[in-house]
């Protein structure tokens, strides 16, 4: 199928005409046609799906970025943008007859302003490397996806991306103030501002999520904080997951605000242990690791306390760490958690769905009990505090039906989090992966009125078609498939 | 003008036929037509515009409010749906031709979720009810308008309402996790959920802040937050407001969110001390107040560092409540501010502008040269913490052109944000107040895809139609007249 869709846009007359009016607006370096040069771009994050793009363009200016658009929109042909293609639900997957527009030229950083607290960014400029540049001055930016040294701010906007920080300081959305975005028409438009709250349509907020459908983002202000004087982690273990996730609620109830809060299950723990040597209890149904941050008191008087609650909330082991290498040595456990849990399988497949905090146990439970189901291993890992669940099935793709069976799980995983009250995804956004989960979590009067606010930005649907949000079609095909059970989202793409 | 409009709408056969329909599907207690019923509902909290609707609406059920919509949406008959009427803007004054929906029957408080922490409302529910609700739990809601009093939760969403908690707890936007909101065509659709970041486009953060423009809310479900242990609040003076900007800047980049942080200048502060006695230094050129809450360790400990810092910063006194009774005082004098300078003139205007924090000085130098040159007072009285500011304009609508001469003079202090990076409005919304500011604030480009969000939710224009976004239309008039100096939001309204 791959082999057709290249014999089409291969050869095509009017991919020949596309190309001609493409070099009249960006230096022939901008344009990558070859099939070679075009295969890195085949997938993101997601590589279960790959699909080749008719053409890729690397514009290097905001001009440029504003005539690929308005070539593409006269010769009606589909764009999807792209930044750094950590992304985990496939958003940037390629267009067979589109172009694939790379921001990566899109990379430094315009300026640091240490009074306003606030730094003006390219879309391709690494999620890290903005605190890297502001820390001279005593400042970071907050949101810390676990791919932030290597993922693009454009694609933390693209998903509204979170992190472990985000409990104390928000999601991407909290944290940027202004947007420089070029329409599908190639026209710029400035959304929000250096002040608070601009009058108007919120389309500052509606951009973040919108996962590329509704806008090329190419500028992005985002607000710094101040370096906290002090950070310190807490880790408890529990003997019983429901207990560690009452131990959250308790922390909340307390008017505690952590930095992070994060659980993670006996599963997660053993393979993070055995890969990086964390210091975790293995003997723990699961722990929580709990950071505080702040000032030098603030931070002695929350360790007190937490310590009293965790406590009190059940734990059966409770450690501070001593130092800043412990400290980092405990967080480095869960951010290689994800590839620690991979070490025990050929293949794992890492979902994202986020549920009220007080549903965490039944929940849990639920999850438990459809790994017993479908005969599939599952480890936990989660942003505790937001209720921001990361369960990662353990599958192999060379059995056959294997893959089938775990997305049919994972499916059954997303909508148990609708059915509490949660939704499909926290942070990794829809993309191409949970498009029919969205026809559970959604009416078609809601489905109507994206569709409608869609079509305000982008009448003849030519930015990242086909992701994100699903046809009302799409949807009563799904409701009929799935009465018979479970069903790729994109059967027709070719899988690895 | 205004008899002419009754002529019109009091007699019309159109009108008959809407007055048919709307019986058949609400009460007749439920549908005012009489003139001196209608007569209460001619203006919102910006009283000098005046407009009696065709008709007012009461729907008592979210069925009757679908109902309504149907039936005018059949009947193109505009409608504009009002909370309390305290809104600062006129965006729920009337349209003479036109249905004014009130949510006044819509004032109970459906669930308060302990666990969850948070409260499902009806649209007509006071701002301070909520909190008065939650309290036995432990609970309040944080969004604190000065209105809280009077205001109701539907009108804070419309208009994205903040107060002096914002710095720290956020916008209205910030604290409300799902809407139900009632669409032109009469369709009812949930936004967000009881979980973060709900994925599909970010139309709850949409709704916010959209004036009635996109839709008629029905529910809301809000976040609470645990009553803090303790809240204190510190006053400093200053002599030159230059000076108390600058500590405001100190303190943020000490790392410290105050759970308020407001300033008021000499003459706001001579004002509310006239009035309430609220124990403030009448020789100071400005004071700031300060507030920390949290659990007692961190208020004492901000406390010392907020003497120290204030101290540093150059403030010539500093008071720190001493008991409750104290600190209720300190910020019934703010509260009561606006009032308090009323009392020194017959009519007084308030501003409603947000510059980027650290623009402070040479803003409040502009207004200070504008006040001298218009010949008119000023009293400034700020959320200093977010750069909201609130000058208050004395005038008197007796003295001819003195009016006119205010407006203009408010402008140019709009004009005057916008120039420094800020915008035309903090949290009173654009209504009909600042729809010319709009074109100041944003080009064709951006207004142009304003107008096509809001046909994305309503093609007809009938809700609240002129409010919140100017046509490029106005906005190119605007720019006509105001090379030539000045000049009425609607030239074409009845003035009191």
């Amino acid at each position: 199928m791959e082999a057709q869709i290249q014999d089409v846009s291969g050869n095509s007359e009017d991919r020949r005409r596309l190309i001609e009016a493409l070099h009249a607006v960006i230096p022939a370096r901008a344009l990558l046609v070859r099939e070679e040069e075009r295969r890195p771009y085949e997938c993101d994050g997601l590589t279960a799906y790959r699909r080749l793009p008719m053409l890729v363009a690397l514009p290097e200016t905001v001009e440029q970025v504003q005539a690929v658009m308005r070539v593409c929109h006269a010769h009606r042909v589909p764009v999807v943008a792209r930044g750094a293609g950590t992304g985990l639900s496939g958003g940037a997957l390629p267009h067979a007859e589109g172009v694939l527009l790379s921001l990566a030229k899109f990379n430094r950083i315009l300026k640091i302003d240490t009074l306003a607290r606030t730094a003006q960014v390219q879309p391709g400029v690494r999620n890290l490397a903005i605190s890297e540049a502001a820390r001279p001055h005593g400042l970071y930016y907050a949101p810390d996806p676990s791919s932030q040294i290597a993922c693009s701010i454009g694609g933390n906007v693209a998903e509204n991306a979170g992190g472990v920080h985000c409990l104390k300081y928000g999601l991407t959305v909290h944290n940027v103030l202004r947007l420089e975005v070029v329409t599908v028409e190639g026209e710029r438009i400035t959304l929000g501002g250096d002040a608070l709250d601009a009058p108007g349509y919120d389309l500052l907020a509606l951009m973040h999520g919108s996962e590329g459908m509704l806008g090329v983002i190419v500028e992005i202000t985002v607000r710094l904080l101040p370096v906290p004087e002090r950070a310190q982690v807490v880790m408890a273990g529990f003997d019983d997951v429901a207990i560690a996730g009452a131990a959250v609620g308790a922390i909340i109830a307390a008017g505690i605000v952590p930095a992070g809060l994060e659980m993670m299950d006996s599963f997660a723990i053993s393979a993070a242990e055995d890969f990086v040597h964390a210091g975790y209890p293995r003997d723990a149904a699961a722990i929580l690791l709990c950071e505080l941050d702040g000032t030098n008191e603030e931070v002695s008087d929350q360790l007190l306390q937490i310590h009293d609650l965790l406590g009190k909330a059940g734990a059966t082991s409770l450690r501070t760490a001593q130092d800043e290498a412990e400290r980092q040595r405990m967080w480095h456990g869960r951010k290689a958690a994800f590839p620690a849990v991979g070490r025990l399988s050929p293949d794992y497949y890492c979902m994202d769905g986020t549920i009220p905090r007080s549903r965490l146990p039944e929940v849990l439970d639920g999850i438990a009990a459809l790994s017993r189901e479908y005969g599939l291993r599952v480890a936990n890992v989660f942003h505790a505090g937001d209720g921001n669940l990361h369960p990662l099935i353990l599958y192999d793709a060379n059995v056959p039906g294997e893959l089938d069976r775990t997305e049919e799980f994972g499916g059954r995983i997303l909508e148990l989090c609708v059915a509490v009250g949660g939704t499909v995804t926290g942070e990794h956004g829809v993309g191409v992966e949970k498009i029919n989960q969205m026809c559970v979590q959604f009416g078609s009067a809601e489905l109507t009125q994206f569709h409608a606010v869609k079509a305000a930005f982008d009448e003849a649907g030519l930015l990242n078609p086909g992701k994100a949000v699903p046809t009302l079609q799409r949807c009563a095909e799904f409701g009929a498939m799935h009465v018979h059970g479970g069903a790729l989202a994109f059967p027709e793409l070719e899988r690895f």
